[in-house]
């Protein structure tokens, strides 16, 4: 045994692997496509090609254990996948049983949220806290909730959906089928919708003939506007920062951990968005578990989810033997 | 070693206290006036009282452990309580030590809500679940939380605060400072200014001259109304059901427990109550974590405090060592 895990991040558009040392450094690190439209046997192919050229010239009977952080619902404890939208053919997956096989290494899977949690709390901006709630911000709100050193899952392994806490009990519709939920008000589309709206009631701005024309547009688009002045781009995002303090007031008041982190695409306007979270929250929520709350961005916006996948992995093989 | 505990429920109005056995049988049950207003020494014999009468014939040496479900912000670690608005000179009490020195008996102390879930999750309505969170409806909302067999208090102490999540961002002020939180729209007072608002706004009912008259409503009145056939009353009471199961929906969402419990004095009114928690629940949690979630009423409406106390001391003299 050498010390080393490989850690493995399944997106739908690139797999990223990255070989990681028992202290949580990055010592190798890899992304290849995916090719999610090729289907189950191409995917599987390429998630044991990440891993191998991640571990470089280190033999694979040397890793201790690989950890792959995947998206769609999953039991953790068997390593089946049960389907991603975004990857062809991908129902029902035994992905731990595969890879294990391919790579004749021990072989953990965890949701990919879950594991960046884990990424962050191991090594990022929530080293040396104990509970810690990662929020993912971009087209949806995910997130993976860290309670006592352990993920917590929920009973029925679905828990952790903090974009779909009520923030707005009369609110609006949200994809997932409930009404005010936090992504509604909060993601990027959500904060892109707000703008659009702002622009068509009247609002200046210097995106307001790219809307008028109907071109795309983006979250970034309205944060870089934003950057350059331009107050109702600024607004908007203002107001996903509210909606976000009031989320994050309420894991303050439920749940009560040492550190709210984001992360995901969105979590790039964060000079706009975290003074206006703080605020918030500073405003509503009870003070004795304020006091010493850190709102701040992850610290691993890029390597969260390999260091973590791979640090689950170390974990769960110390403790499932 | 009897294999018996001794739980204590300490209210500003009463003690109630029981002798109980390692499988939460109450085998002796005491109440006795708490004499908030008698002071710091008076409530600390009172308590010593209630747990020595609890005992009965059972030697107090052959108790293996005392526990104490106590109001206010507390230390469950050392068992000091910082403050509790209803006791008189109650300020940074050591209880668990102070009740440890009279009785000659280990003590232990821990916020009156968690003990009271942990009643309901040992012996009540939550048994056989590993996850369960209580609401209690009352005066406030208050909770405990269980989250994979063990209390969860959050990293401050401070947490579990179920009746402060947020249900409606921009919604009314909330007595702790916050704004829109679930006990503005779901505690017995909310459920009572809801009611005289709609009386106000030219509503009928039994009790509009109660109302008009300026008489003192309360929710049991409410409820009184709403069986006997009052129409307002009925939907006063069904619009916090409604507020509940917003508030059930974002504990579904992002906590994910098998059981979702109520008691407290408005949780008398259940069988308005539930039914619209539960088609809330329904009509907006995700699928996966409603589908064999329990939503009840608790099965110890009067006694959950005093064995979830018991049941703690067990607890935490077997694993304090």
């Amino acid at each position: 045994m050498s010390d080393l895990f490989i850690g493995v991040d399944l997106g739908g558009t690139n797999i990223k692997a990255g070989l990681v040392d028992r202290e949580g450094a990055l010592v190798n690190k890899v992304s290849i496509p995916t090719e999610a439209n090729l289907g189950r046997e191409r995917i599987l192919e390429n998630i044991c090609a990440a891993a191998r050229q991640a571990a470089g010239d280190t033999p694979l009977g040397d890793i201790d254990a690989v950890g792959i952080g995947s998206p769609g619902p999953l039991d953790h404890v068997t390593g089946v996948v049960f389907r991603s939208p975004n990857l062809k053919d991908w129902t029902n997956v035994p992905l731990a049983e595969e890879v294990t096989k391919r790579l004749g290494v021990t072989t953990f899977v965890d949701n990919d949220a879950n594991v960046a949690c884990w990424g962050e709390y191991w090594v990022g901006a929530g080293k040396g806290c104990s509970t810690v709630v990662l929020m993912t911000l971009g087209t949806g709100i995910g997130g993976g909730i860290i309670l006592d050193n352990r993920i917590w899952r929920g009973s029925t392994g679905a828990g952790a959906e903090i974009g779909h806490m009520v923030v707005v009990a009369d609110g609006e519709k949200c994809g997932c089928g409930g009404i005010g939920c936090l992504e509604v008000y909060a993601s990027a589309p959500a904060t892109v919708r707000r703008f659009v709206r702002m622009i068509s009631g009247g609002r200046d701005s210097s995106l307001a003939s790219a809307v008028a024309e109907g071109g795309e547009i983006t979250a970034s688009m309205i944060y870089e506007a934003a950057c350059a002045g331009d107050e109702t781009a600024k607004e908007a995002l203002e107001e996903t920062g509210r909606y976000l303090g009031v989320g994050v007031t309420t894991i303050a008041n439920v749940i009560d951990p040492e550190a709210v982190l984001f992360s995901g695409g969105l979590a790039g306007a964060a000079d706009i968005l975290l003074p206006v979270i703080r605020a918030e929250v500073r405003k509503r929520a009870l003070e004795p578990v304020t006091e010493n709350l850190t709102i701040a961005l992850g610290a691993l916006p890029n390597d969260a989810g390999v260091i973590g996948a791979a640090g689950c992995a170390m974990d769960r093989l110390g403790s499932d033997g």
